[in-house]
């Protein structure tokens, strides 16, 4: 992807937070592309959302307008009621960002912690057999 | 594009200033990639500016969470000092949205308006032709 | 309201999208603080939605990084299954943003236009009064 | 500060990465207003940046349109090129969000880091004697 205009501040590189929104655009497209369930049914139709509680992020170089980043994701742990992602942000070999993302199912009616539902669990599992 | 997660309010549908920023992108890929200029150096390095000064835009229909839409930008005018822009967001044949936006460019030195760089001018207009 | 540094992008001015999120602040504020109807309420538990149909934006001058400026709401037109509202930005008496905004109430479940509901009908023709 | 529709996502609560945007407003009003050094200054005439190189985040609960919270910030460490801060957000006495924030002050004409300006540095100690 390419650093637009918009993600970037006064001080002329990324302002930080659109990090955030770029890399949760990542998550929600691996739920739907790479894991083959739509993120969007997810939480419209089954009304299970995907919230994070914890998030580690180290930001290790600067990325501004225009440069041309690949976004990554692994799956680090996979558990009965959360997922923990590593993430990150490179341009050709330079790492910009790196993170670590717990995320847990809820219901969207309580919005309490529930089980991951067994065809996401098993998708995240073929996942981390094939990489 | 897919409509995001992180597009959309508790509504359900995109919160509507989300499309300014991703036609915003859309203005800035089309100098990029469409023109031939790099957005990045008329700003970074050339001090150029291209604020919009009037923008009208009509919502038609509603976008919800994992639509794909597709954008589309027209010229509808170009001036010496300003550009007139037509701008749409169809999913399939559906219109969801449809835009005027005039846009000058500035020096960003004194945020005056200036003459639109011969370049630039000359691209739009191949542009133009071409279309 | 102070123009925070995250509000502008890499030309140092007020990223346009940005006013946007703003002035719709402004408007949820206006229903919640100045009409005396709880904005969340409408949209949570009543599921009333108020999107925006046409919005036309003249932008008269840049805001910069670090600037007070001032937000300003005027009813134009109430119907009854639309709403016209006149909003502006200024800083001192510079004016930096004129918008008109035309709102309809929609019901969440279909998004569907639907009436008014009468108390925020009363309670916008109480507000046109008072003005 | 209230949490606005435009904060929220479509499962009804916060979008993180809007945390992220408040909290840097924060950050940035508390220079200005808690220490008295313009941010706006600091970036624009002075060139000094502050950017965030380590970022840690639990989010303890949710927060839903409508919710007015509390956001609070003290300084864990003064080092001479560097600042950690904790930074939290609270709704009554429930604790939504706890973060720890690493930043560092940098010339923004090269992007690397350089020393905490004395006049900044010493604003930093006198806050947190003054705590």
């Amino acid at each position: 992807m390419r650093i637009r205009f918009g993600d970037c501040d006064p001080s002329g590189i990324v302002f930080f937070p659109q990090y955030f929104i770029r890399l949760n655009g990542l998550v929600e497209d691996w739920v739907t592309d790479g894991l083959g369930i739509s993120y969007a049914d997810l939480i419209g139709r089954r009304r299970i959302g995907m919230p994070t509680v914890n998030l580690q992020t180290d930001f290790c170089a600067i990325s501004r307008m225009g440069d041309i980043v690949t976004f990554g994701l692994e799956v680090e742990k996979l558990g009965s009621r959360s997922l923990v992602l590593l993430l990150d942000c490179k341009s050709d070999s330079e790492e910009r960002l790196r993170a670590r993302q717990v995320i847990v199912t809820t219901s969207l009616e309580t919005h309490r912690a529930t089980a991951i539902p067994p065809d996401l669990h098993a998708a995240v599992e073929r996942f981390r057999e094939a990489c």
